[in-house]
């Protein structure tokens, strides 16, 4: 039998795979599991999308241009006026999902070998991108200590060698719903520009921003307009993860003429999620606003109800809808395998992400877990007391003091 | 500025790009362009399909399993033992077109540095797949004068060395329309099996096969079912290249495990388009008969038609929907340009694929062309009195009297 690549072997997976079997035995077992585990919004996608899809009516479904439906494209570019993002629509390509617009950042930016700085915790499909493509992530941590602030631009320094080609942010960020502030995104204008180093930005939270907090684009930046790469996505946006479509923007035509032949590989992006994208644009304001206000009573909720519970410590983030909280444990791997295998309360238990998914370096996040406000308010008061019971029972419990002064302020 | 990456700028490009920009002046004068240079047939989706499309009521278009929906996956694999190929839904997974699904075999199967044989003149993106994933491609030639029969197994031991992982084979073939006969299916089973190689076999034409010929896959080989990856895609089948869904086929436990590891980083593949690809499964015979009959006759008139022109030899294909051609002119690169930019007959002129684009090997396909016969008998007819008379009129006109003979048995 012939054997499979090594480098197949040797890619990371998801940090919740392993966890699937231990929720799938305990569905079977007839216990409810709260999915927190997971950016799926139970949210409705706008109706205006469903409608374009039920008015498809092409007599065939042809390859798009490789870069995207051109009204597409002039739309969306538009579209970023609103965000003040002024871009042309040949600034920008449509892709196969955030996914592939970080994939196409990557191949187009560095070289096999070329190293990323990126802030962790970090979304931990980024390390499967940056393996996939030969990249080196070189990690720089934030702490729940400092509620996940930007590291010092020392920090970043140190971390700077001939191989760098550039900076990794996700702002609003997954998994710590931190926002940086424009002192923060002018720490690292000044470290792009003086390093001429690629900023690659993914800002598919960019809607969600809470207690009146601006979002400050990578796009806004000035000086460095050469150096930008946004990521974007309609996934979130218009909760309509399903159609996988979005998008790479930079005002570098060397790095659009790249990414491009990579597109032209693939033929085109999805072509009926195309349309879906083009028609969510006339999403009403009414969408969003309501969307807002059932995000921050999540968010309300769940971070409170959090830091209610003896030992639980969790920042109350101002993006996105993950925050990462701390637990009272020896270890969230070994906790949220034992919630889902050995636990329950009332028929009832919870699947989070472990911590140590979200790091690259060894043994930071092994007692905090992300949490993704994705259920509506009453499934979150039941996921938090079923939380609370289960802390109480978890042999591994650890007590720290200084969390419970810290949380309880 | 940043600098954009090496590897970027050494990405094969498509072989037709470099002609686009004389299409679209030759347009923007009033020539009417025929496009003979792409795989973008204009046959109809079918209806189911589009119905499914016009039927989507979900409330939220969410991720799918990575690995595709489950109900098309136990679908497609039940749609599969028509052809005599048995499988499991869990030996195959949905993938975002063929291209990914090429894309999965080459990281799953081979390391940065590995070689994959691919006889030429082949489909130019394995170039660009195998570029993308460092894969290094050996070509081995297939000839016009043979009619583009595969090699002789001696050629293909010849090139086996200890980074040799696999054959990759497109049957019935793009370019050449190639269907490869049950003797040759056998030659390949042995080498594979004396190897242990990997066989990569990309049967997106299946259903193309003219003149009573039997289709042999790769998946009816015995005793090599571990070293098999069928590639497969519904674009061509049903004419809908825009849904973007394809599939990856094997009995090997391990590749699927690896190549889900590819497929979970980017989540899943587009959803509306596998609703589309599962509906287009009760796609009635009807449709494909039609279909049949179309391309028989386009295929009929472009063959003869190519070979009533003097010095023209095209061989006539069992499969797919494209032949290459070989033209008395110096060089087709610059005939495909000079039709393009400098000739028109009757306010119309023709678009090719020139042939050095799928080979590798320096030199080879200089005098030939790839045709898709995916227009309408009667553009088709306009387009071969066009290239009539374009051959007469082209500077660079070379006339072989060997094929004059060969062309009129």
């Amino acid at each position: 039998m012939p054997v499979v690549s090594k480098r197949g072997e040797e890619m990371p997976q998801s940090p919740i795979r392993r966890l699937v079997p231990f929720a799938e035995a305990a569905k079977k077992k007839g216990t409810h599991v709260y999915h927190l585990n997971i950016g799926q919004p139970d949210i409705k996608t706008p109706e205006v999308a469903m409608e374009a899809i039920r008015n498809v009516h092409m007599k065939t479904v042809e390859y798009s241009h490789s870069a995207g439906i051109e009204s597409y494209r002039r739309k969306l570019a538009d579209s970023y006026a609103k965000h003040d993002i002024h871009v042309d629509y040949t600034d920008l390509m449509i892709t196969t999902g955030g996914s592939e617009a970080v994939m196409f950042a990557f191949l187009s930016c560095m070289n096999i070998g070329d190293e990323v700085i990126i802030p962790e915790p970090f979304y931990a499909n980024y390390s499967a991108f940056a393996y996939s493509t030969g990249v080196t992530v070189v990690p720089i941590p934030s702490t729940i200590e400092t509620d996940f602030a930007l590291p010092s631009i020392e920090e970043f320094e140190k971390r700077i060698t001939s191989k760098t080609k550039g900076i990794l942010i996700c702002n609003p960020n997954n998994p710590t719903g931190y926002l940086y502030s424009s002192e923060e995104m002018e720490q690292l204008r000044q470290l792009v520009k003086k390093y001429d180093l690629f900023l690659l930005s993914d800002e598919v939270y960019r809607e969600f921003c809470y207690d009146g907090k601006e979002h400050i684009s990578a796009m806004h930046l000035k000086d460095i307009e050469q150096n930008v790469i946004m990521i974007d996505s309609v996934s979130k946006r218009y909760s309509e993860c399903g159609v996988r479509i979005g998008s790479l923007v930079t005002k570098n035509k060397g790095v659009i003429d790249i990414a491009m032949r990579y597109a032209q590989a693939r033929l085109s992006p999805p072509g009926i999620g195309q349309i879906a994208a083009e028609a969510s644009l006339d999403t009403p304001q009414s969408y969003f606003d309501e969307v807002y206000e059932e995000y921050i009573a999540r968010r309300n909720c769940l971070v409170e109800g959090l830091n209610n519970i003896p030992g639980v410590y969790s920042p109350m983030p101002k993006g996105a809808f993950y925050t990462v909280a701390k637990l009272p444990v020896d270890d969230t791997d070994k906790f949220c395998e034992w919630i889902l295998r050995d636990f329950e309360y009332e028929g009832q238990t919870v699947m989070m992400a472990p911590g140590t998914g979200f790091y690259c370096t060894k043994g930071m996040g092994s007692n905090e877990v992300r949490i993704a406000y994705v259920l509506k308010v009453e499934d979150l008061k039941k996921a938090l007391v079923t939380l609370e019971k289960a802390l109480e029972a978890y042999p591994g419990r650890v007590f720290d003091k200084s969390l419970v002064s810290e949380s309880k302020i």
